[in-house]
């Protein structure tokens, strides 16, 4: 089974696991009998871990390992440069991380909680290697694997899996953002090809789109008014029907690859829709999924903001010779942070699990989606401050979380468009117009 | 077993169980096949309950039928007047709410889950309640339980279980707050009566001080110089050895009562003094007890402060007659609030899995009750807001929960006291001095 | 004339006036030649009484004095007691402080600045007491003054002003609190009296109503619908047609009396309705009057908090023996607060030097009764920490302060309708619906 | 005289000047008799303008229309490609823009008003072009102005002044930031040169180091161990004593250079070194001539940000076809940003003219700087949610001035520093150890 590489990790990754266990000094406030047993661990203060099964804890190491060897290493050209590497895909599809939730189809059948870990891992080095991952996995694969066609699953999932088909997901539009049930992409019935659409339309910010394979377009379709997904594949349209140039000169997630979907008169065969979802369901479906996925992985880029954080500072000098950690502003910063990423993890691990279990609601992931956005970003930047002028290398990569961040709150639902939903369910009166 | 009442619990509190399910109208974000089957309570956002066993949930309804139905009644006036009716103890102990964790002793003997539902519900109606009881049931009953002779726990838990005898911890010193290790405090061998102490010296912020029979005094001996906790019994102190004053005229928690402890000279026989436990230990077991307790209970009030400011939201009416619910301003506060109280709760349950199953550490502890009564006590206020100017009126309950978070997040461990704990477990460097 | 007292005061409140000139050590960024010849002042940081006259520096000695040596002292038992001595309003009168910025009828015709220092100095010590004031001063005084006739100006003004006549301005009702317009308070023709109207309606949250002897009734006009003003005096209403029942039990400003006005068919004459003004030009012109006084007032709150946390903090000692003004966590409460105070009081003088040259908007005092309410609020909060459990204390003063500016937050313009009606002027849209 | 063409300034810049004037509807709290003559300006909220003089005004529109006309048009591909063109210097230089606070040598004599109002037209645009500028007006021209010879003014600043030389200010060093006393730059006899100092140490972060003719080099005299300022000229300096690699790949103020200063025994004659001061006071007096520069400026950024999301609020739809400008959020961001904006311009006019009066104090500049940065910095942040996804593009300008904004609080006194200085100023403690 194509996937036993990453069930079988289990070696212990002793190079990554950074020193845990801080034996703090005898001082006021700590003592205590009945706790003597455990020690702090700063890197998981409320031991999340301990919630984890063996196999996640495996997959989780298994992608950490892959990610600080094989994607640390390029990131920094990567976003100076704006260039994203396709074959990351591949290599993530070799061991097994694109769509590990799902069962069959070369998939690794992991859980929820699984998944989340791997997108931590990945976002730990980067918020856009970990969207090009989210897209496959939780957008288009998981559309596929809830609406498709058993032909589709068939033909798509097994070479999405191990990321020799790269896909990506067409729903916003420039003229609507958090409002796409005002899309303007239109499917016909193509006057010439029997048995085929004609989509023409524009998205935009669709992550992946430059390079991928199989593009899952939304689009209405102009008989019913109603929201279809359609399976667009690059190498069947003729040309002119289909563009897809990259958005250059982003101030954030560089290291990921943006563009657009140009649909001029584009032919796709009835076979290529998605037969039963209509409306914003199917769309939402996959980005309820998506939005769980960033939700753990905004806590990976806080963890690595606050491990980095607290070696400069532990480093960097000032002041008759105390390392900055000696400071009460410095030592509380690092402490919000810590909390922020903890509770997030939490609640991550919560939903996931209700999710597994059936009983999660899409408010749930509205909130936790929103909140360890909004904590990470705001803890990244403040845990910013602490590097001085030296955040403005970007060596010390902690300016590049912050400017990530802020994407990942804004995107997939921006965080005030997330208040109006937990609003609307805590009131039952919707706020939006 | 005089727990059982509490512990046969079932029966559902429907009259206390608001309109938990709000069904939202179709809109944007909101569909999703998957998630389908659960529906959103903005009362358990990430449902919790699903982390609690049958006891557990038992307990709380218990719990809250008898805060709701008992204490609600009474706590307005006892706010104006700081007035405490120590007949609650009583109640409480008649059905098994004091030392609920504790096993043996006419006690629960149930989890430290269960415990913290049970704060949870009395903080739900006032922090000034759930004072009183912690301190019965963290500070004095849980010091007894782990560091008292078999003869003391023999001898005082089960009076103290049933809430027949009060008892209260005196810790901190006029001049010594954070920093209890400077206590001033003395047990000196007595001048005259062989196999008693003399104990002399000034507790203050006591809680229960002035209405307790038995005092839990931190002293340091003397002789060796080292903290030691003793048993003060009201009932044997002769005259002007022990007086224990109200604080009268406080701006917050004035539906529990407080008070100095003051010794003069005052005989405690050796066989008062927990034995074996020596310096901060002592205190800091039961600390952590307590403010994992309070870590709970916030959340309780936070989620009064939550259903109360939604209720008044929906009613109130301006401009053109919509709600006030209807306001983006005021959803965002709504959905803050939520999120915090649900994250709040996660945290909580999480160190008391933890701590039941020896595996929690004392900065644990710090952080969630750092965090939760931070976030209860910004929640709060932004709230308050709702409400306008008729937050004045004590009889919205809002004006009384700010007050009393705020003591909340002082005592025990002010905020950022723990954050520098925090900052030290990080770092391993402490910036206290 | 009558105001001489005020007008001549200048001798230097020396016993007041604190330890202004801090003389810091030799440290990194201090030393600075083209900025030798000044000494930081931490109670003045940005030197804004260099921008008063001398006389307004004059009437904020005297008020100060008058503030510091009559109010200070009642203020505690004032506030238990939900008691307010109306004899203050008197002593105010008797020298000067009533009405400062009207010309002529006895005022001292001073500047916006000056009468904005006088609230800033009653602020000091109490907002409830700065109400007080407020209502009588900006409220009614401006109302008679701006909207009155030469008859009701010179039968009311005089007596206002020396405090012999109390007035109150009943505008708020039970339902409206942001939205005025939506008023439900009637005059009608009375139906058996010739030249009286007849008044029926119920205003709420009015403060100084149940000592009041003339009140500023704002009513809608049946036969017109439009708003008009009306003084009531209280000597003429008939039995059972005025009445005013004092609200108690306050969470905040008890030291200020408020209540409600209970119309019920009360005939006024003719001759008592200001002749011209209508519709919300009336009330609004002195809500702004009264606001921009807020905005002033609340400055002085702040800063009293500060100096009592300072004091506090240099006097607390904790671990080590160190006073806690020397830990960092608190200089940086210190300096946000000192920070807010001084930009607070820039803004209110420039507004106030603005309205005096007849070139303010009433979106300017939106501004800053927004903002100096929010930051004053915000920051006593933050500085209440610095007491630690001792804020619990009323003889601290901080609680207090912290209660009372929440309520400034709210009434005359709750902050988020401000947000609202500075985001209109901002963008030319209205989001109040 | 050569700054004629700056000091004739005053047509008006229409085309530059946006609407400013929103007429707003009725509606409630708006309408005020009082203040009816004013109309509320939301690009000067609080009509700072009302406080600068004709000349001061006029100054400010040569600047802005330099500033919008042949700055802006540049920015996005500086930025975008880390490219500084030094003609910039040579055309403020032409229009009188450098240095304007200095009498004489060809520089514009103005007020600390008028040259904070340059900065401020020059940060609206872009903080790295400011900060290209400051370095040159600021730090080196005050440095030679203050505590040059009288031969060292006569040779360089009118060279400066025009931009024909350009300058930098070398005084962080790698190990020390906000620590400079610690520096390990020395200067030492030379060895074989008669009459010069040998110098050698590393200079970091140093603004226009690489372009500089001109470099204010602050070294510890080996024989006195005090710090003294030396002109090192390039075009004098043998091969490999000195080099100015520069520093790429910055996450902010890309579109100003940014390098280090490396000695390596650098002959300096005597002639070169300030004669008479000694220690930090040099340093301190140019960054404290910066540091308000930067208070000032920073309005800009804001002001523009907040122009750019009020537009972009404006023009986009979502729900129903809603401006984003019609909801409460986003009213709410504007309003907040507004106000900051308008405060920070008043704080820093006020210490601009107490400087110029001789009245300010060191820890006055303090807080501006740290209060104006913050401030600045938290509104840019909020703003650029408005854009939603549209903020990763660079072409909305907002990323740019959100990077920006986070170093110009981080640099010249980080903004806990200042928090530091002000807590010792308000508290006579220091708590920087």
């Amino acid at each position: 089974m194509n996937c036993s590489m990453l069930r079988a990790a289990s070696r212990p990754l002793q190079t990554l696991r950074r020193s845990a266990n801080v034996r703090t000094t005898s001082f006021p406030l700590q003592n205590c009998r009945w706790a003597s047993s455990a020690v702090f661990n700063w890197e998981d203060p409320l031991a999340a871990s301990e919630l984890f099964t063996e196999e996640e804890l495996a997959i989780q190491d298994t992608a950490r390992q892959y990610c600080q060897e094989r994607l640390l290493p390029r990131v920094l050209e990567a976003y100076r440069n704006e260039d994203y590497d396709r074959n990351i895909l591949l290599e993530m599809g070799e061991i097994g991380l694109l769509g590990a939730s799902i069962h069959g189809y070369g998939c690794a059948g992991a859980s929820t909680v699984a998944s989340g870990l791997i997108t931590k891992e990945v976002e730990r080095v980067d918020s856009g290697y970990r969207s090009g991952m989210s897209v496959q996995s939780s957008l288009i694969m998981t559309g596929i694997y809830e609406f498709g066609t058993q032909e589709q699953k068939d033909r798509f999932l097994p070479q999405l899996a191990k990321g020799k088909l790269l896909g990506c997901f067409g729903l916003t539009e420039p003229n609507h953002g958090s409002d796409p049930g005002s899309m303007e992409t239109v499917a016909r019935e193509h006057p010439t090809r029997k048995g085929y659409y004609s989509l023409s339309g524009t998205k935009t910010w669709i992550t992946n789109s430059p390079i991928s394979d199989v593009l899952l377009v939304w689009a209405k379709l102009e008989s019913t008014g109603k929201i279809k997904g359609f399976l667009v594949e690059r190498s069947k349209c003729p040309p002119g029907t289909l563009e897809t140039p990259a958005i250059k000169n982003k101030t954030a997630l560089r290291a990921s690859i943006t563009g657009l979907i140009q649909l001029d008169e584009c032919p796709v065969p009835v076979e290529n829709m998605f037969p039963d979802v209509e409306g914003l369901a199917g769309p939402f479906t996959c980005l309820n999924s998506a939005r769980l996925g960033i939700a753990y992985g905004v806590t990976g880029a806080l963890e690595d903001a606050l491990s980095r954080a607290r070696e400069y500072a532990l480093e960097r000098k000032q002041f008759k010779g105390n390392p900055l950690a000696k400071y009460q502003l410095i030592q509380k910063k690092l402490a919000d942070a810590a909390t922020d990423a903890a509770y997030g993890t939490l609640a991550a691990t919560q939903v996931s699990r209700l999710k597994d279990a059936g009983k999660s609601a899409p408010e749930m992931i509205s909130m936790v989606k929103r909140q360890n956005c909004d904590r990470a970003l705001a803890n990244a930047r403040t845990l910013q401050e602490i590097f001085g002028g030296n955040a403005t290398s970007d060596e010390y990569h902690i300016g590049r979380h912050v400017a990530n961040l802020f994407v990942t709150q804004t995107y997939e639902g921006q965080s005030d468009i997330h208040s109006l939903i937990l609003g609307r369910a805590i009131t039952g009166i919707q706020a939006f117009v």
